[in-house]
């Protein structure tokens, strides 16, 4: 890339476009994702701004962000309706033309012909893109992006315009647009994520506080999230192989270090989340999994199914939400749900057993608990969740008691729920 | 108030102040919590920004946008850390002193004292306040707020700082700022939130086009999420009951065009969702439900999961992954496998009879289909779901090709699915 040396990108600003975002009805998540992204890309993100769909204040925006960093995002204003003006604001700031993108056009036509929707005449703005654009495709959505590098008050500047609804966002930026932005940084920053369950934030903080605080190259951060931690241990690198491979080998160093204090926590270094690690598992052993859930009324069986391929080895699941399920399908005994109530973990014990015979798998889990609002009680609060695992060579259970609001307590109830299989069959 | 009329604010901007935003390591709810409050408030929120932890840019963004907006909110950076110096920078922009303030100080300290945490010489920062400021007190912490009237380039300006963490943020906003906001803004917005399903949102606005060119007062405003379309219908109105019922009554009159043109998309006006308005009719009809889910595996089963209370109507679900668990458990003929495949109107119709008779409910919803990114061909693409409803008076089927990844496909048949089964109990 000859462009690379005259014209590297520094610094950018994020600019969300869009009434909804000043009124508050959704949450600004394109501008955390793309900092991140950028971050990760060495560029430094100075600026985050947001604007309502109105030309003036668009133009406005775009020129006084172009003025103050190298690169500006537009995210959102990308559609068919008439307040969606971004394409038209960005060369309109930048005294471009638009023109009929016949490629774009095309596109659209089929993305409404696959979904056996009618097409509007409106959606013809959407392939009317700046002159002396990139166009980058849209492979979740009809609004097409568009790349532009030009001549504005005296520098070179970047601008690129990617849509508002996430999924088409984080697509386009990550297919099209982040590998433009790689080599216009001409310097990358390596990163790697240590996944951890089973310690909390503080407490692994804690443990490797000598490592964080000795440490300026490579950083050392962690990070909550919802019943797990995440480590990040990030350098910055030349794009060049000889740069590249002394930026791995102190990633390795590091995480080396981290390994001897804390590696019993440690379930995956890299980019896979718990349930893809434990559908890596169940496949190279040839293993195949049924699930029977209460309280968490699908969430766990749901989570498998986002992990593309599942279907090999996961079979399916019971939901016995309604407690005649657990006895009339799964085999749940009327006295253990009278005695013990079916927030136990005789419950859970025989829901396992229960659905791994009626589903003949190799392995099953089961979960049962009260996630609130209602159903608590001084013995059982809200939050107490019964995890069993039923394996070939008997049954494992476990209890929780878990803080937090209802969709919290069923979000960690399946996570912990899916750890405790994979060190069942990691300890085989 | 005197004040009122003199100093009216009309127009604000959100400004967060912190490193963690720009590097993406935290989302910005503070600013969409803020931005529905002022638009209720009938402050017209017409910008967001983001800076560092740096004074100059601070400084800058602090007068860039009391230039252009009547009110600023400042959110972050009233740590005790160095990096946090949004109130100095405050008091800078506006040419204010800072001053010890004893009472804010007792408050520290005694936050300190209940806490058992010990008080550190740096907290004392915390407690140096702009001179003719209002204090804002900090009931969930240590840094308390400031509401500044001041004189800045040639009007009157309004300067509020609130904590970052969002717990802070609310409480302080809530108790102590907004009865301020409302006296100063002396009106209200009031809106109304018409959902629709079954029709995309250009559609949408094409068949209400006249009514949304027509008409400034209320507005209407068209927007789209996955699977549906939602219309927000908002006007302007004083604090007094009187002008309170004729705002009621425009929003009436214009819902009512709404509905003479879209009527039959509508499935609520208000705040809840399809799943919840499903379940609120099962429950006043007193009919039970099962499900049957395949490509989106326990999706449905865990979005009517998350409606509190719907455990008096919805039994419970079979995800049958593994088509051995369709036949075995919920009676789908080999045949009908063999023949016309998992992906079939017979396949869907046959696992919603089947997990209807074998969990004993009233109505049963059955989904099947093709998530992807693999299993895709050109007769039945990616996307292709079929869905079934089997209701006391027989069965109702639909197929559709849904656009999108993995994640949207099974999103999207979900919602529809569940939005079929609403149907066919309104039209019994």
């Amino acid at each position: 890339m000859s462009l690379k040396k005259e014209h590297s990108i520094f610094s950018a600003e994020i600019l969300a476009v869009g009434t909804e975002l000043l009124m508050g009805q959704i949450v600004n998540t394109n501008a955390c994702y793309l900092a991140a992204q950028l971050r990760d890309l060495g560029i430094d993100s100075k600026y985050q701004s947001v604007v309502g769909d109105n030309e003036t204040r668009i133009i406005d925006a775009i020129q006084h962000g172009l003025k103050r960093s190298d690169l500006l995002i537009i995210t959102g204003g990308l559609g068919p309706t008439e307040d969606d003006i971004s394409m038209s604001c960005a060369a309109k700031a930048l005294g471009l033309n638009l023109a009929f993108d016949q490629d774009s056009w095309d596109r659209i036509v089929k993305h409404f012909t696959v979904s056996g929707r009618e097409i509007m005449a409106s959606n013809r703005k959407q392939a009317m893109l700046p002159t002396a654009a990139t166009i980058l495709p849209n492979d979740n959505g009809t609004a097409p992006g568009a790349y532009i590098t030009a001549e504005f008050s005296g520098k070179t500047v970047h601008l690129a315009l990617l849509p508002g609804p996430p999924s088409e966002n984080t697509l386009m930026f990550n297919r099209y647009l982040k590998p433009i932005l790689r080599e216009m940084s001409g310097r990358t920053i390596e990163s790697r994520f240590i996944r951890l369950i089973g310690i909390g934030e503080s407490q692994a903080e804690a443990r490797i506080h000598h490592l964080i605080r000795g440490q300026t190259d490579p950083t050392i951060a962690p990070y909550a999230s919802e019943g797990e931690v995440m480590i990040r241990v990030t350098t910055a690198s030349g794009l060049d192989e000889a740069s590249l491979l002394e930026a791995e080998s102190r990633l390795d160093q590091t995480i080396a270090a981290i390994r001897d204090e804390i590696g019993v926590y440690i379930y995956h270094i890299g980019e896979k989340n718990l349930y893809e690690v434990t559908v890596d598992l169940l496949k190279e052993r040839g293993l195949t999994l049924a699930v029977a859930e209460s309280c968490t009324a699908g969430l766990l069986s749901s989570k498998l199914g986002d992990v593309a391929g599942v279907s090999s080895v996961y079979l399916g699941s019971v939901v016995s939400y309604d407690n005649r399920v657990k006895t009339k399908l799964l085999g749940v005994r009327n006295e253990t749900l009278e005695q013990r109530g079916a927030c136990s973990r005789a419950c859970a014990e025989e829901m396992a057993t229960g659905v791994k015979t009626l589903l003949g798998s190799d392995y099953s889990i089961a979960i049962t608990g009260i996630a609130g609002p209602d159903g608590g009680s001084a013995e059982k609060p809200v939050g107490t969740v019964h995890v069993a695992v039923a394996a070939p060579e008997g049954i494992y259970s476990h209890n929780f008691v878990i803080s937090g609001n209802r969709l919290r307590v069923r979000t960690v109830a399946a996570l912990w729920a899916a750890n405790l299989l994979r060190r069942r069959i990691l300890e085989r």
